[in-house]
């Protein structure tokens, strides 16, 4: 964090050096981006991604969104404009703040140019069927996504949210995968604090549960050592693997 | 650059990793930063800043502000609303982006909260006189800006111009260091390219010039080499000391 001393932002673990939250799903054909976060370049640099070929979101909040204009790379590599879903309240937003990228009057070379769609439901991108999952993340709500193939569910999604309402973990029960919202120990109106995140991924049950989205408060070893057997925390440059049929 | 595999994008030379385009500037009692890039966090952390009591704009581009939402942190530390200073388009700009940081109904602890003071001519800021300085960048004006002291030209940041007009290099001529946009060697709409900015460093005189906002064109041993006597390239942390009476 800037300007903090404190021992985790002082740390050497590079699991202790945490951007902003974002995950990248590669195919063998496909691949998908959620989020662009203010970090994307130095994201997409550290992990020497070169495709994106859609583009979800979450929400529009600035630790979410704001580096969107880097997403003119992928149009410019990929030769034409890139497909975005969202909400209609975070298409709406997201148009509002970058306009120059949706309808430009003028198509200028190397400019950022997306595609919006309105995600209504489930919905399938490079061979995975997408669930969004509406969370409450304070005075707005938040897209968690479950990614599922051949009616295996793969991974879920949950960076930003209050809580988990009952119909989302049914939906998300016997997942591989689980990321979700930890920011901290302390409650916060707008995130699940650890002991949150820890029941509800308890009552989802997957196979591998991680927290993210977290402060600074303890270092990625010292919150890993506190969790309970099946729940661990993500970092920058995590890696999943799973088989595809 | 992102999903770039060329010598430049691969270099191992730290100067050849080029972040966005900013400067910071430290009084022993006050201290400025110019543009909230992208990239702000990341600069923030690795220059180690934990103060900024001013923040001036040169324009309101996606690569110049989309970190503003980091300046929570500034407010935070610093215990109240941040002043930030800019063109009246470029702040309403901001506004039109960052709505929630001006005039918020509800103070929310930890968020970003600015003030907003419009630039109509020469200001003061930490004992430093600040002229700005309009400049073309395509359709828009962005501005430079002069910093000097006691009567003293320490530092001309011409970050965006397409051309620096005879009163800007009236103004500027004569200051110990001038910083300036040289995007790459073929010319463009809204940048100078190399040799426009050598041109117009020369005509300008000052006792050190760089050029700044590069491409990865060329690496910066490369660049370096290629240019006039007293013409250099600026990198990612450089750092200049002036004397101050």
């Amino acid at each position: 964090m800037i300007g903090c001393r404190c021992p985790v932002c002082r740390s050497d673990d590079p699991r202790d050096k945490r951007t902003r939250s974002s995950i990248y799903l590669s195919m063998p054909e496909f691949k998908i981006l959620v989020d662009t976060t203010p970090d994307l370049r130095h994201q997409a640099l550290r992990e020497d991604l070169d495709r994106a070929y859609a583009v979800l979101f979450t929400h529009p909040h600035a630790d979410h969104l704001m580096g969107f204009d880097d997403l003119r790379r992928f149009c410019e590599m990929q030769g034409g404009p890139l497909p975005i879903y969202g909400s209609e309240a975070t298409l709406a937003q997201i148009e509002r703040t970058f306009p120059y990228a949706f309808n430009p009057a003028k198509k200028v070379p190397g400019y950022v140019h997306v595609i919006p769609h309105v995600i209504t439901g489930p919905f399938e991108l490079g061979g995975l069927e997408i669930t969004p999952l509406p969370v409450p993340h304070g005075a707005v709500s938040t897209l968690g996504f479950l990614f599922s193939q051949a009616g295996r569910k793969l991974l879920v999604y949950l960076s930003d949210c209050a809580a988990v309402p009952d119909p989302i973990r049914e939906l998300a029960r016997g997942a591989d995968v689980l990321i979700i919202d930890g920011l901290r120990e302390k409650p916060h109106p707008t995130h699940l604090n650890v002991s949150g995140a820890v029941e509800a991924a308890q009552a989802i049950g997957a196979g591998q549960s991680f927290i993210t989205h977290q402060t600074h408060e303890k270092s990625h070893v010292d919150r890993t050592q506190e969790l309970p057997p099946g729940i661990g925390v993500a970092y920058d440059g995590m890696k999943f693997e799973f088989e595809l049929h």
